[in-house]
């Protein structure tokens, strides 16, 4: 996803290796290597970092990078932005990392279980992840690490003070980058994944005259809440609008309609959304909308269509492409 | 709802005591005064004291406790154990809180932005609410402290140690106590309050043989996930079966009958669940199941059920009921 990424090295527990690298062929991340991880944060990285540097691992040697960013799988919500920033900071100081200011305030307990002194909130930071390192100076920290550090350590800031004597530049993360730990951060990060995905809906009308005004009047009355495209389907077809729309993060189509079957137009729409790969990150929502102002059409008619679409959701939905039939009568 | 507790201050900033007042009213809780806070958390804490102690606030003056619990309305998942612990504490050594373990390593800043020193993070607590102190020890503490503590300090648990000299007690709090700060952590809340909802499920059944024989199947295959219990129709009307229901922090409701109407059990039924109070805190929810094997029933005369209790169901809405009706036709 980020060009001037050249190699990701994925640490793994030894049993979910297979599964790892099964995933990996699956969505065809060319950048990956898998590696084994230890038993302790710090060896996990360790293991990492050898990758690049020793001759034990040459099965996988990859070439010494300038910088090495160490970003933990519990922050899924990284961009790009502050992925760079924290290496243009690490190529100046040597070392740098994300932070966040502290919820609550740090305590330190004594021996037997009271408080012994409360540290001053503002003066003190969450230490998160993304962080960077020139190469050298994280990998002769961990060089030089005791069995203690290696067992024992979290911060690989830390590390990086303690043996190679690099003061880390601290960049301020955004809210997003908190550690998914409890059963609710995976609530509170599904929520955020949904409202990403909500934030653009793309309308392609038919070329009939009621498609196109029900299309532009769900623009109006959406407008001021999302990000709304409406393109006629004869430009989806050919030129690159609809293109546009995938790289651009939209995860909602709607095809509006007036036509006695559109299965075919439907199919083309799924054949785009199916090459363009988005469906690979988060499922793509498809909501056909037949608006049918005919006044002989029979209750199970409507029954036969809706029945119709709902087999045709069920095959594509191993796509990641979830599909709903709404059937308008109007006058 | 926590019978040892003789009042509850709440302290609520300028702009908004009218509507907590409100909220008090409405809720009839007795044992609450609203009390206008400050503009730091200190002042806040410090109002809140005075109503047992001074007589500007005579208007209000209660009777000065022996303990005082100190609580933030950002963690709205505290329970009567840890509430307990906390005061029981604070009897023994004069102050103690909740804490959690750190998520995060904690790191010091220098004032150019960078590392100055990380701490171990086994070695601190996240300090968490909530906490208790003897009432004179932590009025005593803000009646010495600083202009400088009260508009800067955070931590009671340090004005204590700091002014009356009390280490307090650390009590280890549960996962829940987490402060509700970012947007993500409402919808982390309303997960931990829709699984606490889903916890049980009562199942009350109409004498009829279908009822009480689907009512034994739903109790067979739920039984694994939920609590279930099966209540015959006749028994919620006058002993306390239904009472230990609502009690037990039931929320799920499901009535199972076969006959042609069904309105009257039905408003006995929401009429109970009115009567409970347990709707106050909660939405409740009421699933009418019709099971209907009768062969010569038309397709409107189910619609217009369901469509009466749609109607139905809009009215009781007000009173936080949330009712749906099921139409199950079967031979």
């Amino acid at each position: 996803r980020i060009s001037w990424i050249s190699d990701i090295i994925v640490v793994v527990s030894p049993e979910n290796i297979e599964t790892m690298k099964t995933i990996v062929e699956k969505y065809g991340h060319k950048k990956v290597t898998v590696v084994k991880g230890g038993i302790t944060r710090h060896r996990s990285i360790f293991n990492g970092l050898k990758v690049f540097a020793e001759s034990e691992f040459s099965k996988y040697l990859l070439q010494k990078p300038e910088v090495v960013v160490i970003h933990d799988a519990v922050r899924p919500f990284v961009e790009e932005d502050i992925l760079l920033e924290v290496v243009m900071a690490a190529k100046e100081h040597g070392a740098a990392g994300a932070i966040c200011p502290l919820v609550s305030t740090v305590i330190a307990a004594s021996a037997d279980g009271c408080l012994d002194h409360s540290l001053e909130r503002a003066r003190y930071r969450a230490s998160e992840m993304p962080q960077a390192f020139l190469f050298d100076v994280i990998y002769q920290a961990y060089q030089q690490c005791t069995d203690y550090d290696l067992d024992y350590g979290t911060e690989c800031l830390h590390l990086a003070l303690k043996y190679s004597n690099v003061k880390a530049k601290l960049v301020e993360g955004t809210a997003d980058l908190w550690k998914v730990t409890y059963k609710r951060d995976l609530y509170a990060a599904e929520s955020i994944i949904k409202d990403n995905l909500s934030q653009q809906i793309c309308v392609i009308t038919g070329v009939q005259e009621d498609a196109v005004q029900v299309g532009f009047l769900l623009h109006e009355s959406l407008k001021s809440q999302v990000k709304v495209e409406v393109i006629p389907l004869s430009l989806c077809k050919n030129d690159n609008h609809l293109q546009n729309m995938f790289s651009g993060g939209c995860y909602n189509f709607i095809y509006m309609h007036d036509k006695q079957s559109a299965m075919q137009e439907t199919q083309l729409l799924v054949d785009m959304l199916e090459k363009s790969n988005i469906t690979f990150s988060y499922p793509v929502m498809l909501i056909l909308v037949h608006l049918n102002s005919s006044e002989d059409i029979s209750f199970s008619t409507g029954m036969e269509e809706l029945t119709s679409i709902k087999k045709f959701a069920k095959e594509v939905k191993i796509k990641n492409i979830w599909v709903y039939g709404l059937l308008i009568h109007y006058k």
